[in-house]
């Protein structure tokens, strides 16, 4: 799996950087390329290893690769903002707020959620109907039921009088960081036209053990090798499943909602794709990053 | 054509409130809404009529419309926060960064972008391979070639040390403003699969002479009327179409350019909309909000 992970990860990184090849020179352009080096491409992965399993080639899938990476490097540049997480360090660079200043911040996260977007138009992809879904589902996983959504909760829990507790912090996460993950893992069954539920329900349980996994390296991480700032949440004071459960029962957890992930898999005939989504749902609550 | 635009304005609003109406109740659902209160719905009659212009009716074109009007409203509340205009006052209402605070403001623009595109995937508008023309259209209107980089052009002229000359505020402003003019005002042609070139000419025309018109409104406007602040340009010391032409000849150049945008539509067999989209031109630089 680490060979298809590190080859997958060179392809995207070339792909985003053709994506944004042509643009108008400028700051602009520059802090859009910027926020998008140095991501682990995890959810590039899962939309080619999804579409590998529905023997959907590379190639049609690289460029719904390109858009969940777009996306992510959108939200990440927003969280990222003063008025919002108020973070400088992301990836071990100065967040792109730091770099340039908050409009350039603001514009780049803008034109970037544009770009995903039209990734999706990309005739590569297959016929229009699955372009159209792939939107459909995009967009839903975005906007104000999804991530940005998540996002709102998130900040609004922080000046909350009451703290989330575990089942609050849970509907909070699966939109927040849930849904962009749901959409990638499932987006090689929708180009495929197959039924998307099993991989729904390995995504499900791989974006709850993500989640978790990044509180606890919230606790546990070294900012040299997270590139970002540690223990942010409990400064903040902030309800997070490590703060709920405690850093051991978050432990036992993860791993038992990462076996939840590997078991859904049983849905599948097996193959290298499969094991793959095992391992990287594995991977996932034992990375340092 | 007076009439037609108070139908299209109250169809088009009732439009957008059932598109934001199922969303989670909270400050971003609210503020996403309060941001499209109040549009003079410019753009959503530009596609109506150019739709109608092709025969194809209000019922395929609604869901382009409303996605135009939505992403309309998100770059206004993004253009208004502290760190891009810093503006508080907008169609007679605080900004939504003022009503709210700026955390929600940037989390309502990129939500309303992101429903935008959404409303793309209507299965109403028409066949797949047509919603997915509109789909790469739109992103480029509104992306790091369209209004996004017009938008950071704009931010960064006001720190420049030369001052823009002609050519390149009108540059600036066929982005940022004309980009989604032009979407809008091709849309009918590209939903009913017809050349949108003749739309295209009368668009560009359109757009600038909306531009200078605006100019104009901010050293003649009323408060009051304009319901957001005038004579900001002037103190910032920004480079426009009144301070490079003043204000008589900038008058002038809008009328004609206007008379450019109407003769552009010659190239249709004429009707209501053709003659609608005509007196919309007229209207353009006679408006007082």
């Amino acid at each position: 799996m680490i060979a298809r992970f590190e080859a997958v990860r060179d392809a995207v990184d070339a792909a985003i950087e053709a994506a944004l090849a042509d643009l108008p020179d400028g700051d602009l352009a520059d802090a859009m390329r910027y926020a998008c080096v140095g991501g682990k491409r995890i959810r590039a992965f899962l939309v080619l290893e999804s579409a590998r399993l529905h023997a959907v080639p590379d190639a049609r899938a690289m460029p719904v690769a390109v858009a969940v990476e777009l996306l992510h490097a959108y939200s990440l540049v927003h969280d990222d903002l003063p008025a919002m997480d108020d973070d400088d360090l992301r990836r071990g660079m100065p967040t792109c707020h730091i770099q340039w200043n908050e409009a350039t911040a603001i514009l780049a996260g803008d034109a970037l959620q544009a770009q995903a977007f039209e990734m999706l138009a990309d005739p590569a992809i297959g016929e229009a109907e699955i372009r159209v879904a792939l939107l459909r589902r995009f967009a839903e996983a975005v906007g104000a039921r999804g991530m940005v959504w998540g996002q709102a909760c998130d900040i609004a829990a922080e000046t909350a009088v009451v703290a989330l507790d575990l089942a609050a912090v849970k509907a909070l996460q699966q939109a927040k960081t849930g849904a962009l993950i749901r959409f990638a893992a499932t987006a090689g069954a929708v180009i495929a036209a197959a039924d998307p539920a099993p991989l729904e329900d390995y995504a499900r349980h791989l974006g709850l053990a993500f989640q978790i996994a990044d509180d606890i390296l919230d606790v546990t991480g070294d900012p040299a090798q997270t590139g970002k700032r540690t223990g942010k949440d409990a400064r903040m004071g902030k309800a997070t499943f490590v703060s709920l459960l405690g850093l051991d029962t978050a432990r036992d957890k993860a791993a038992a909602i990462v076996g939840k992930a590997v078991d859904a898999l049983n849905a599948y005939p097996g193959g290298e794709p499969v094991e793959n989504l095992r391992q990287l749902a594995r991977f996932i609550i034992h990375r340092q990053t």
